[in-house]
């Protein structure tokens, strides 16, 4: 089907061309800009909930999230007293450059430090998409089985960190720490892994100590 | 951009009309066909596997089973000594007909009695494509949380059983079980729902049961 892989390939680059304008604008506002990815209830919108209810204090932060339906995750961040705004994505099943130039349209974007980036729960599409974000964040978390890393390799190794989330119930659900490490080592093997509970606080700080670095600058 | 729709739509109708020839073959072998979806990590595989092991001492069984990458769920699968077939998608976020179609090439359809199709971990793209199958069941891990019928709504709705999987781990992840039923019936009103954990055995009593029974043909 030839037709179709050109139509791809001509939406990719259309994609990549966009998003490369969107972190130039990004840059010069001096915003650095993140993005979440993972399955479905592996925890992004729990740990960006805490992450911006914390760098509220010392950063001026805000999000955009983006879901099939419903604005629930929307309204939950936007309890942290930041600016969210919602991306609904309909059937899409990721978000693309276009839709956060949409979104950011009106945005004084220099009146921010830090914007992220909350895409659809999906392991696999997403991993296509330059959003025109400075670093991207895939999360595993400990309910999903050690093997993910190797069944979806993709979206860890175009990530910049690996965030082990729902620490606190390694133990409930018999994660294996060691092979998931060695997992995301077979497919990304300089990839930076942190471990965190959004729930119990464990590791909030490496976390939050990574955000406050200089991001990568490797896209 | 009409032209990506108008491919897009497509690609889809051919699925569909294929997918419609798949089921009659089906039909007509009487082999009953049922499709596993799920996030990535929701447990299809454990369930499956389990299954097999049970259901081989009075059924004939076989399973398809898609990943992006690796063939670790076939061999996991194979365990319980049934026919099982690898499908490795590469980048493709979905099983479709087509897929189906030439993984069962040269089988004979007739000496099964029920065969398993384990779609990628996905709760997006799977959802619109047919393959053939009699009945569709979604899988939703207590460890995902209970607003995810609301946040995907298509694949519930397009489901014929919803099992709430990983139901052991309910009081460790705090589910809230009358919200999950809520928000599962809210998309899709008829919708039946039955709980299991493959690691301690509650409830695949009653998941067995819904097996044994003829299956749904509202497709």
């Amino acid at each position: 089907m030839p037709r179709i892989i050109e139509v791809r390939e001509g939406i990719l680059k259309k994609n990549d061309m966009l998003a490369r304008t969107l972190r130039t604008r990004f840059s010069d506002a001096r915003v650095s800009v993140v993005s979440l990815v993972s399955s479905p209830g592996a925890g992004k919108t729990e740990l960006l909930h805490k992450t911006l209810a914390t760098l509220t204090h010392t950063h001026r932060v805000g999000a955009l999230v983006g879901d099939l339906a419903t604005d629930r995750d929307a309204r939950r961040l936007a309890q942290a007293g930041v600016p969210v705004q919602q991306i609904t994505t309909g059937t899409v099943c990721h978000l693309d450059a276009h839709m956060i130039a949409q979104a950011i349209d009106g945005w004084d974007l220099a009146s921010l430090d830090l914007l992220f980036i909350e895409n659809v729960g999906n392991l696999v599409c997403p991993a296509s998409y330059d959003l025109g974000e400075h670093a991207r964040v895939v999360l595993l978390s400990v309910t999903e089985g050690e093997d993910k890393p190797l069944k979806y390799p993709t979206i860890f190794n175009t990530a910049d960190l690996a965030v082990i989330s729902k620490i606190d119930l390694a133990d409930a659900v018999g994660f294996d720490k060691h092979e998931a490490y060695r997992n995301i080592h077979e497919v990304g093997p300089a990839l930076t892994v942190t471990e965190v509970s959004a729930r119990t606080g464990s590791g909030m700080d490496g976390w939050l100590q990574w955000l406050r670095q200089p991001l990568p600058s490797r896209r």
